[in-house]
């Protein structure tokens, strides 16, 4: 489907050469940063919104607001969606779901692997290519380098848009197995949440000195995290070799840093439970005859009975 | 007390200006960097070890090994110590004990606020002055720009030494409390346990796909805790600032994502434990009246009763 050329040009900044049309249903604070960075681009954008006042901005720099799904689903080649959930994104496409024919359908919003693949069956059961997609990045960080978004499904639809996708951030499609995009972005986020866990707790026991402010103790926990990162390919390396693994360290020296951590919220009031459980299991590792504790070791604990 | 001058230099690279003297008691992986170092910055460097033959290549490369730990402690002003933990470093000092007389201890020894304040009082009533450490950096990093450590304890000493301390990493000096370092050591220990033990779910997550080795996906999670490391001074200042967050999040939305986290964990095959925990605070929370997720708001959760 070849692209309408643009009649104007949208800002003095636009490019010259004339970029796809793009439809983004959905204008939360996410959506409304990706319609935003296409119109930045230069995309001619469509947008429809359960709320159509949300457009006003980007209309007013541009953006056709849609009547209807149906008719934004109809501007043009590639729609992408982001709504607050698979529920809501399926009650809305239904009614227009026949516009959805020869066209391709981009889903940014947030769900499940099982829920990429019913979406999947469902789009191609009306003959329009799907791609399920994770955003890698809060709205303010799109069209940034930090930014980068996770895609599967087809490799065609990926390698026909992909320039228009590259505008929100990196574009990386990781396969035709449509449930990875959820699969990874969920994998990423439990590890960020982890990761502010953490953050969260060493400032509860940093700040329990009166004189500590969570300002203050905020740049170490940056440069020590920072720093620490580097650990993970080395112990990624260890979780897929066969090999001795490059880190490696005594259960028993593992045990006693988890007891001096637990100890040590404690001293401060602060709840030491993550750190309990980890010395009663650590222990339990040990009395069960484990005397090494890797990267490897630690993540087979991680699986459930029914898969060890 | 003026420093000795060098009879030989130690290598070519060795700097021309005379680098005091520094005493590193204990040669484990850690001990052993922190004597190279110094070596290598062209300190005249005396070390002793519970077993000598470890010394062989610093001696080898002109440190000085003492037969003794009082030997060692009279080698210089200025003694660093890095054994196991404080049990083990009073065992070897209190032999000793009176020439730590007019000398800087600094201990790197891992321990609790506690023992440092313990420390603290045994080494000025032999009227020696006490630093206490934490080395923020495994040993390979030791001397290189990564990494840092935090002093804490009188002000003269390190002033007196920083120069000589700063061979090692950044030196952070908190404040006269001396058990601040080992309190914020045991923050940021904490904070990385709790990353990598998020790196590791996330990793257990992802490889629950055949196609996905944990090498494959160690980059996306550099990348996106990364990016996410940026939330950090945010929610930081959330925290301290009796205004409206910066950083604010729908309960319902932070419930929704931690039981997608949870299902995702569980469909992959990975214990969802942390994330189950997760979903029954939060709802405990909704429950009792809370709207909004805040880092402030998660901050006081952390808090024991007693502190409540």
């Amino acid at each position: 489907m070849p692209a309408p050329a643009t009649e104007t040009p949208l800002s003095p900044l636009a490019p010259l050469v004339t970029k796809p049309p793009v439809t983004v249903l959905g204008l939360g604070l996410m959506g409304y940063a990706l319609a935003d960075a296409l119109l930045t681009a230069g995309h001619r954008v469509t947008v429809w919104n359960r709320t159509p006042a949300k457009a006003a901005p980007l209309v007013a720099r541009g953006a056709h607001l849609a009547g209807s799904v149906r008719e934004a689903l109809e501007a043009g080649p590639l729609t992408i969606s982001c709504v607050l959930d698979y529920a809501a994104q399926r009650a809305l496409l239904a009614p227009a779901a026949g516009a959805l024919h020869g066209r391709t359908l981009v889903s940014l919003t947030n769900g499940t692997p099982a829920q990429a693949r019913e979406t999947e069956a469902w789009a191609l059961a009306l003959g329009a290519t799907y791609l399920d997609g994770g955003i890698m990045a809060v709205p303010h960080q799109i069209a940034t380098p930090e930014a980068f978004l996770f895609y599967s499904g087809a490799q065609d639809p990926f390698d026909q848009h992909r320039a228009t996708l590259a505008v929100l951030g990196t574009p990386h499609h990781l396969g035709p197995d449509v449930s990875l995009a959820s699969l990874y972005d969920l994998a990423l986020l439990s590890a960020m949440d982890m990761m502010f866990a953490g953050f969260l707790h060493a400032t509860a026991v940093a700040t329990s000195h009166r004189g500590t402010t969570a300002t203050d103790f905020a740049p170490h926990v940056v440069a020590w995290l920072t720093s620490m990162l580097g650990m993970v390919p080395v112990m990624a390396a260890d979780i897929d070799s066969p090999a001795p693994p490059a880190y490696a360290q005594s259960m028993d020296l593992v045990v006693a840093a988890a007891q001096n951590m637990a100890d040590a919220a404690r001293e401060a009031g602060i709840r030491p439970d993550h750190f309990d459980r980890t010395v009663t299991e650590l222990k339990h590792r040990i009395a069960a005859g484990e005397t090494e504790y890797t990267a490897a070791s630690a993540l087979t604990h991680l699986r459930l009975p029914a898969r060890v």
